[in-house]
């Protein structure tokens, strides 16, 4: 049975935001999995900031993907084919490194097989039972370290890892405000998710709306963004205040450093500890992560949305692009082909 | 009997370096002790880089010295006069704030009482025995978290504190690089003191030397400089590095913010983890760290030197911009008046 793949190859770094022309889709025949390998039809594909830094040449936490490479990212698909023990036809895998496109051989030994969870949709398996789960579970619980009490505020409030980062704090007991893009988002946030106050920043300046929702002070900034709302924030970090740092989508877009609060010092001066993370350090104890945030689901306590970009493959340059305008509604995914 | 105190009185916040005519020294006769109170004549003054910061309006861990105050200061004095139980003339003594002047009436619940060391001056309780110390004693271990074989720098390394934190480094296992001005300090750090190379900043470019000295990259960053030698150190921190920011002197003597490295996103890319301290944090755990300092000493492992300007009062503002020139050569002290 021949299969005919799709790909997107990395042409050329892109200058500014992506856009399509800065990769190719290709069509190529699907070679057969070998040994201790498994063919896997992909079903959805994660779009994550942290996508636009594969494509850079910036110094970062994995090599940058290679210009001619199939651009790399996480997908859930199904088995096709196995030639490995403990994998049939059928399964619901993550594969090592799905990529941006329809089929991956996968090493069997790098697939994970993911158990469906009554309730809960395939999808969650790329974001809150997923990389993104992870992301505000250890984030939050390991490098923000948040007492009972405490001031949380988190930065893309409304995004994937925002969301959760948010809800995680309250259920830890503290007060937790949220930065997010448009009275859509605050009242989300405000409402279904009982966070404590949300700042719109595109309608008002986020300092003086920090000052109004939380005088005493920041304990913890959860950064997901960079640039001036990140120093609006840290500016406002009190005596032994924490930034968590996950990310800084704000300069992601932009060649050379990405530029740091105005007044380090601060960080002398309050006895502040910043510190930076990032995910793949904490796989090995997803287990845990994974057992908390299904029970907290399951209690109703912690709540998120899946955004699923129709259209396959070919759009996902386009949907990758929206991540850094704020246009989606939850974790941003591209279906790539149907669920079995 | 009526004593006659000198003491400085800050006039007017400094720009740039302190000079002595942003203070004065006033003549005033000292009043006697009341009850639970002591009297007591200095010997020695502290001089410290964040005497500087004192003098400013800038945000810090201690409220600015107001204008028209004595100075703050830390000293060693003997007591002359108690009106408290446990406190007789003759103890040597740290009176809860000393500041720049020749008489302190002291809560004597805010004094510690110095029990002498064999063999040991006075000065070394203003220096590795006393604040000096501990900052270099907890900001290394419980900040820069050091392990065996990794590699750590410290700027400002010949100074009172960085000497102290590259030996400590060295006992715990480091391979240490320290950072000074001139040939003799960076001598002296690579000889009596066993650090495994040193950088003069003042002949080299720090960069360039360090990846001559430590390819392998950087795990501890203990800051005591700020600026382009931290830039020149934290852009070489590798994945889990850490730094201590124990101090930012080239930035004091300005005003505005202190500037951070210029790539903040090596934090988020590198995992790293910066932290600032304050040593009065520690001061409730200072027995632990005095026991184990003195026993280094008491072993040869750790040395220090006292660099005590004599000439009374009237020389503090001069001697105190030293530590921003590096003219001098060990913990800087002031001679106040004779030990008794």
């Amino acid at each position: 049975m021949d299969r005919l793949n799709q790909k997107w190859i990395l042409q050329h770094r892109p200058a500014g935001g992506v856009s399509a022309a800065d990769l190719e889709l290709v069509h190529a025949p699907v070679p057969p999995p070998r040994d201790g390998e498994l063919l896997v039809r992909n079903l959805y594909l994660s779009l994550d900031p942290t996508n636009r830094l594969w494509m850079s040449a910036r110094e970062q936490y994995l090599p940058p993907v290679g210009i001619g490479e199939v651009m790399r990212g996480v997908t859930v698909g199904v088995v096709e084919e196995s030639r490995a023990d403990g994998f049939a036809p059928g399964d619901i895998v993550m594969p090592g490194e799905g990529g941006w496109q329809l089929y991956t051989i996968s090493a069997a030994r790098l697939a994970r097989k993911l158990k469906p969870v009554p309730g809960v949709p395939l999808t969650a398996h790329l974001s809150i039972l997923g990389p993104t789960g992870l992301t505000a579970y250890f984030g939050l619980l390991e490098i923000g370290q948040p007492k009972p009490g405490e001031v949380l505020v988190v930065s893309a409030a409304a995004g994937a890892v925002g969301s959760a980062v948010g809800q995680i704090g309250k259920i830890m007991g503290c007060k937790v405000i949220g930065i997010a893009g448009g009275p859509a988002k605050c009242a989300w946030l405000t409402g279904a998710l009982g966070f404590d106050g949300a700042v719109d920043y595109k309608a008002e300046d986020v300092g003086a709306a920090l000052d109004r929702l939380c005088p005493e002070g920041v304990d913890i900034d959860f950064e997901n963004v960079g640039g001036t709302i990140m120093n609006a924030v840290f500016e406002r970090l009190r005596q032994n205040g924490r930034m968590a740092l996950c990310g800084m989508i704000a300069g992601y877009n932009d060649e050379g450093p990405l530029p740091g609060p105005r007044d380090f010092g601060r960080i002398l001066m309050q006895r502040l500890t910043v510190r930076g993370f990032i995910v793949i350090d904490y796989l090995p104890r997803a287990r845990e992560a994974f057992t908390r945030l299904g029970q907290w689901i399951a209690e109703g306590r912690l709540k998120w949305k899946d955004h699923v970009v129709e259209g396959g493959l070919a759009g996902a340059p386009d949907a990758l692009s929206r991540l850094f305008t704020g246009n989606h509604d939850g974790k941003l995914l591209l279906r790539i082909s149907p669920e079995p």
